[in-house]
């Protein structure tokens, strides 16, 4: 920063203040980032250590950052963008008895309209830009492969997965707490078939299995495909599965055969288990003798702070019973082009062998190879800090677009994680109504009615920050702003209009 | 040929009949080849049409060539290596009501133990040896298209299948009649997917499935897995399923919701069905509103004899009600190391491409776009020309062998294109029997248990021709034949034994 000479200096520590105010304002620093430390201020300008406090401190005292115990300084969210929380559901509530009640027919409409053009802007996935994948070491590493074994693509491939590829898995499973080998694993074709294989191994059609409500659209397609009935347990977008219903639901329900959750990073609120909620969820399971259903296809995306924290850990680590069942799956956190997924079934590994072996054969070895190489190189988790860093950042971005343009009463907690965003609109409007008049203007949302079967969840949606935080999605945001805007308007004109004709 | 120069030359016709008669032993030209025609004699040899007249009549009457009206002289095969057909079940016989009791354990079983060690000889397969499939062109379309479209491996790829894939699929079903847009076809893993969905999408669990008897263990394993009954139909060897044995069980069985079919090269016994047998099938399922599900795993490697005489046609070419559903793979045809398979399922299209979606979302880009590739080009019909002509001498070689080892009794209808052969033992010998002396040396047959739910075919056997018809084939049939033989013999010996203790 260059001052005018015929002005006497400001101190220091004003200067710098203004150095951060102001990269602060230019997005350089994002709303929950870290500031610099007070030794990496005094390193890099060459300052004291109490001009480096004294700065802090007047940006504290501004608003501009906020201090967290043995943490250091943040970059503070600005009020005007801070959101309450989504709504907690009353978590000792009795499980809602919805089953299956069209869910597919529902779900596939939305699909198909979200198909049906190319849009101008989709924040209905749950996806990653493809500039976020490494997609140049995959395609390396394909190449390599097919160099190496060139007759792969003409001799049958294994049928429970390539060695090489299982033997990865069962070395990075031990960063979650399991001991599994390479024999304890089935590749599938994404976690989707993983949890058609299991859900056929531990039930039969009639059967019920109990689910995260609201919970992804995928699993209550494939409950209703396979003949199952969907018991949803309310969810915590912070902490979770309610155990206590579980419980409930357990002593009072014939037939359930599984409960099936997501501990980090939910599909779609985002919530991540905490671990006594993960232990007793599993103790539960074990004394009523039913299947975990335990799907990890998240947890790679889970931000380092909570890993600071507490180190990952599956519930499939404390299970000394073979009642837990882990499915995951690459489709997320590497490689959204390659259906490689995977399951270790606990008890039930060899019927979901066998399943898999009569449901599809064996998957093909390149892409098996291609992801083996590439998670068993350092560059696998330097490319997931890397992501991790990067989601943290166009989170941040969208909640503060939501909260910008948004009217009040709107509700969002940020996830510690991940790519989704669950925002709850203010006063019960409607997100299917947010999505068709979206639509008009060719962009997608997801509308929480597809994460139910039950009518709850209207109010609710979920949109992806997995893509960069351009200018056109800042402008999206601003404009379903409007129309959330505009739905208040009609909604309450219409109250008043009920109001004057009563 | 040269002669010595004292003794008077033999004439002209006699020599080239030597000539020929050398090459047959030899194995240069082979029983049921064809030999040059009379025109080709001419211009190859310089000789008069007469004396080329000469020399086919005179080896056609010492038995070395048989004429065949309209078509010209083949090599005949030997007298030792003429086998009877296998018989023919009663077609008329009333269907078998033997439902699922426990194939799915017995074929695993079967696998079990023929995956637990490298064989020296697997002729239990129906594959070919690698290097008779394009590999080389394969990996170099798979590169090519990694460079084209490098972010592939990290985009999601279409649920329905890749457009240019379904597009070179869709000309392709032209040349057996089929008129199909790419919008009729779902991409899935295999062959074996695409029968899952199907199923799933025509019938519910306890709902029973007219299959072919014999049928391949695959589709027996699939009904089972899915709670299916399967009713077993008698099924010719030479012109595959008893149409009046259909009508019968329609007529009289409750829940039959589809038909399955291999019309061409039917897995194990290798039959083809008649154009008129395919549509009176046809006329059946129609009027009893049933499915017909047509597997044509094999019709490119139908022999071009037979297209000769009649082109390819598939049951779904005569289909004006959408009764027929159309399954297909390119794991025999083209690349054992893809699952590649595909479906157009008339009236229940929708209904499979909502269940491939819940089932396993879409398959991957890179294997489809290096199939298409190499399909569309002029390479693919070349490759499969060179390939049915190559197994029809393995086939030949098989037989042949067989006829040379086995004891007399036993029973083989070669097949007229295709990579098995189906053999029936003599004296009701178990085939079991000989799975377990062939285990015990090394090899793995495929016994023709594997292929029912009853307790038929246990004296038959498929055994694979795909790959080259090494010394260490021939020894491995020489063995086997000498252990049927040892079979027959310990039979014969305990009936003795009986009648001398009775």
């Amino acid at each position: 920063m260059t001052m005018p000479a015929a002005h006497p200096s400001p101190p220091k520590y004003q200067s710098l203040a203004e150095h951060y105010r102001s990269a602060i304002q230019a997005g350089s620093l994002l709303p929950g980032q870290r500031m610099p430390s007070l030794r990496e201020l005094v390193r890099q300008h060459a300052v004291s250590l109490s001009t480096a406090m004294h700065v802090c401190r007047l940006l504290e005292s501004e608003g501009t950052l906020e201090a967290r115990p043995r943490s250091g300084y943040f970059v503070r969210t600005p009020e005007r963008s801070r959101l309450a929380p989504v709504n907690d559901p009353p978590m000792q509530r009795a499980p809602d008895p919805a089953q299956y009640v069209g869910i597919h027919t529902k779900v596939s409409e939305f699909l198909a309209l979200g198909r049906m053009q190319r849009f101008k802007t989709n924040l209905s996935t749950a996806r990653c830009a493809p500039e976020l994948y490494p997609s140049q070491a995959l395609n390396l590493a394909a190449q390599r492969s097919l160099r190496q074994d060139p007759e792969q693509l003409v001799r049958a491939a294994p049928p429970q997965g390539c060695l090489e590829f299982r033997e990865v898995l069962a070395q990075r499973a031990m960063g979650a707490g399991m001991h599994l080998s390479a024999n304890d694993i089935q590749v599938t074709n994404g976690c989707t078939e993983a949890l058609n294989l299991v859900l056929r191994a531990v039930a039969q059609p009639g059967d019920t299995i109990a689910v995260e409500s609201p919970t992804f659209y995928g699993l209550l397609q494939t409950l209703e495909s396979l003949g199952l009935k969907a018991l949803e347990i309310p969810t915590s977008p912070r902490t979770g599965i309610s155990v206590d219903a579980v419980e409930l639901a357990l002593r009072n329900t014939q037939r359930i055969k599984a409960v099936v959750v997501i501990p980090y990073l939910q599909n779609p609120t985002g919530s991540i288990m905490p671990s006594s909620h993960k232990q007793a969820l599993l103790r539960l399971c074990q004394q009523h003798d039913v299947a975990l259903i335990e799907d990890d296809t998240y947890s790679a995306l889970v931000d380092d702070s909570v890993l600071r924290e507490e180190p990952l850990r599956a519930i499939k680590s404390w299970d000394d019973s073979g009642h837990v069942v882990y499915c995951a799956s690459l489709h997320k956190s590497l490689a959204p082009g390659l259906r490689l997924g995977w399951v270790s079934a606990g008890r039930w590994q060899t019927r979901v062998e066998m399943l898999k072996f009569a449901a599809s054969r064996s998957n093909e070895r390149l892409a098996q190879r291609a992801a083996a190489s590439f998670i068993a190189s350092a560059a696998y988790d330097r490319y997931l800090r890397r992501l991790r860093s990067i989601l943290a950042t166009q989170r941040t971005q969208t909640a503060q677009a939501v909260a910008s343009y948004f009217p009040p009463g709107t509700r969002l907690t940020v996830p510690r994680g991940g790519l989704s965003l669950w925002v709850e609109l203010p006063h019960q409007l409607s997100a299917t109504a947010l999505f068709h008049a979206a639509l008009a203007e060719n962009m997608v949302i997801a509308p929480g009615t597809i994460f139910t079967n039950s009518n709850r969840f209207e109010n609710h949606l979920r949109v992806n920050c997995g893509w960069p935080f351009t200018p056109e999605i800042d402008h999206a945001f601003a404009r379903l702003g409007q129309m959330v805007g505009a739905l208040a308007h009609a909604t309450s004109g219409a109250k008043a209009g009920r109001l004057a004709a009563s």
